[in-house]
């Protein structure tokens, strides 16, 4: 799908040609810029005498550090405590998103009360190694709209809007938001939370539980996100059909490759007159 | 434990007291101030004519239209398409931190399929009501260190040296930072990632594989966070016993509560010559 090459794996970065805004309009390039790489890692372990393989989580990292970051991992779950729990060698890499840690023949690890531990999250959403291509198979909303036309004026004029209602940000300066707006820029809804999953999803739910016709009809709207976009998000907006969102923050690669996939306008560093538009650009008017 | 104030619910924020220290520690004060709430949601569903009960996902989460929140994340996981899946009365709420989702008898839910889309992943890390008894039965670190000393000179010094270092983020603005550093300010190692949670598994599992005695040893140590300090990066710098974190951005409600539990020092909204110290301040020299 979107196979690692060796440099992106060693600098975290992978290189995407960017529509780059910048003084309201007055200044339009177009170049290559680079974005942090975001892909699945699958964890596995190989457990007892006869070192049987169990998955144990699948978690959006940055490619690079695998072993270091499945044994933090296995570290901070208290799956492990001490390195004479490992056995030698450490790990297997068959594949660049899957790593197998396989633990001392000796060491007695509860697979049960790992799994305990464990709870599902929708921080991880669709994800694993073929995370697009699972959207899409659940995803039971048409494409998003192709005819529908935004003017770059309304779009800057979205974060302004945003913070103007964002409460419980102005007290505390540590919370996300996702807002809702109509295609000439109006606000119709927002949501806050400490999670940007959780924002996305009470925005989500509200337009849900108060819809007319009982169906989500976002295929006219656009979505602000006021952080950065990672492959969570991008995958929840999918969901919905929606066809224009714009992050304050950076996107990650997946972001961009999914919104890509699935004919969205993306934005990113949307801010003072400024933003990128990393793919869908045809439905931005200047 | 921490039970959840109407006026909390409503306003998504908690208040502490907080030492708020200014122009390099030339003003300090002692004031009560906000932080954004942060609680464990357990969601439920209710399915088929039977409506039996099944556990469906924890997530950390700022009290305050949970139902919506509830509703959005089965619809963005592919769970339901329409209000027309839903049962009438949607939801029951019996404990603040728990909502059971009630789906129509009649609509028909593969929970087998729900369990396949759903990945166990660090993000969430221990939580549920009991979040900070639980980290405390898992963890095998002694509590953190009393007689440690930080001058708050180096405190502020700490961001700067971070910076200097943080390569991907300086060509992506999209990616997360965990460093660790000793007693005086000296910069150990870093990580970086697109996920917090990455980056701290990242530097954890660093330092325990470099480690000569096989044991990670970080009571001695100070770990700064690039962003929000979250209740999943405390959780897991409690599970190492690292006596002092420092954060660029805010903490959450639930992030303060479990490092004044686990005696930690716990610094935020460090920049510029400023910070917060929300616990532990017994640590830190003027």
């Amino acid at each position: 799908m979107f196979p690692i090459k060796e440099l992106e794996m060693q600098t975290g970065i992978r290189e995407f040609r960017v529509k780059k805004i910048r003084d309201f309009g007055r200044q339009i390039d177009t170049k290559d810029d680079v974005l942090a790489l975001e892909e699945p890692l699958e964890i596995m372990l190989k457990t007892g005498k006869d070192q049987i393989s169990s998955p144990v989580s699948v978690t959006m990292r940055t490619p690079g550090n695998d072993e270091e970051l499945a044994i933090g991992f296995l570290f901070t779950e208290g799956i492990i405590s001490s390195k004479k729990h490992l056995n030698n060698p450490i790990s297997q890499q068959f594949a660049e998103n899957q790593i197998i840690i396989s633990l001392h023949p000796d060491f007695d690890v509860d697979l049960k009360k790992l799994k305990r531990n464990f709870y599902t999250t929708s921080s991880c959403g669709v994800c694993g190694k073929e995370s697009i291509e699972a959207i899409k198979q659940v995803c039971q909303i048409p494409l998003q709209k192709e005819n529908i036309e935004v003017k770059i004026a309304d779009i800057f004029n979205l974060p302004g809007k945003l913070r103007s209602r964002q409460v419980t940000f102005a007290s505390t300066g540590g919370i996300h938001a996702s807002a809702l707006f109509d295609l000439s820029g109006n606000l119709l809804e927002l949501r806050e939370d400490v999670g940007r999953h959780n924002a996305l999803d009470k925005l989500i739910g509200a337009v849900l539980l108060k819809a007319e016709n009982e169906i989500l009809s976002l295929q006219e709207k656009i979505l602000l996100l006021s952080g950065r976009a990672s492959f969570e998000l991008i995958q929840k907006a999918a969901m919905t059909g929606i066809p224009v969102v714009c992050a304050i923050g950076a996107p990650s690669s997946l972001a961009v490759e999914t919104a890509a996939e699935f004919g969205m306008t993306l934005i990113g560093f949307l801010n003072n007159g400024n933003c990128n538009i990393y793919c869908g650009e045809q439905r931005i008017m200047h």
